[in-house]
């Protein structure tokens, strides 16, 4: 299923495509040269001084099922019910400190961010799919995991290949067919004052 | 001047190809449609609840030279020197509280992250280059522009044509020659478990 934004004037394809769907493809495994791509479009996301803050834990269901199990226990009920066909779970983490000074970073979480999305775009073009998800239990995870306190949980994401939208029931199966949509641009982008509307 | 990323694997030539260089063509102009067409692709990016927390101020200095002499004043001598030829300045901001019920968002810097580096990937598909700074008075900028104390700003990110880096000189020269350069794979990204190397 493809769900391509709407624009004004067309963006680049893998930006316009990249959409947070649920029916994944169980059967269909995500390569290790895969996950690697997905890696190095994080790497090469900008950062404040160069820091790098992101910390990513990834499980491979294929490669290790149980390993896998324990990050989709730290999921929530309501996102299992589709994230349990997704091959491969990602939990993205934001140091709060600075590599060169351990002084409080406040562009972790920012730059993560920005890391974080450079990996669902690469999955875009390799045609996975992706869905970052605030709804999971971080302290469970922290324990399961041995997450330092100084990194901050900020994403469960899972990537693997789109299915069919009937592989889906319930509410995940109908807010997998509504429109995508967004906030008009002038709420959001402004013309040299704030509030003040680009268009 | 291409520096692409250096990676284990291919990856999509925007995100290789993105990069935060410094010598800019001060008579180039990004086009009214250009800058449209960065922030759709900063609009369309996910986010926690759809809450789109994201705001960015932009100033053109083909549209209106004294408002971006204003924001231009914000940025920090250093990072002068090179902005000063960045015919358009954008200042992302994010929001702390969530939309739907006014409660602290833990995820308003992350989620705008991931607006502002789709901003950087859509310019590089269109042969534009962009730098995000940390180096802005950000006080300064919340005075001049009216930015309520409910947002926080992240970046000022320049957007222009590059030029020859011989346009530029002394330390802005020495870094745009330098080579760019991330940490390894296996320090940022885990199997399974924190600090178990990727790869």
């Amino acid at each position: 299923m493809q769900k391509p934004a709407t624009t004004q004037v067309p963006i680049h394809d893998i930006i316009a495509n990249r959409w947070s769907g649920r029916a994944y493809d169980a059967d269909k495994a995500v390569s290790n040269d895969q996950i690697i791509s997905l890696l190095e479009a994080a790497r090469w996301a900008p950062s404040c001084f160069g820091d790098q803050p992101w910390r990513f834990l990834v499980w491979d269901k294929n490669q290790d099922a149980a390993a896998w199990q324990k990050a989709f226990d730290c999921i929530v009920p309501g996102n299992q019910t589709w994230a349990k066909d997704a091959p491969v779970l990602v939990l993205v983490c934001a140091d709060t400190q600075f590599n060169h000074n351990q002084k409080p970073n406040r562009w972790g979480a920012y730059d993560t961010g920005a890391a974080a999305v450079s990996l669902c775009l690469q999955a875009t073009s390799l045609g996975l799919m992706t869905h970052q998800m605030g709804g999971y239990d971080g302290d469970k995870a922290r324990t399961a995991f041995n997450i330092p306190e100084q990194y901050q949980t900020m994403s469960m994401l899972s990537v693997g290949y789109a299915a069919d939208v009937d592989t889906l029931e319930g509410e995940a199966k109908e807010r997998e067919m509504s429109p995508r949509q967004r906030r008009p641009l002038g709420e959001l982008f402004f013309n040299g004052e704030w509030n003040q509307p680009i268009i």
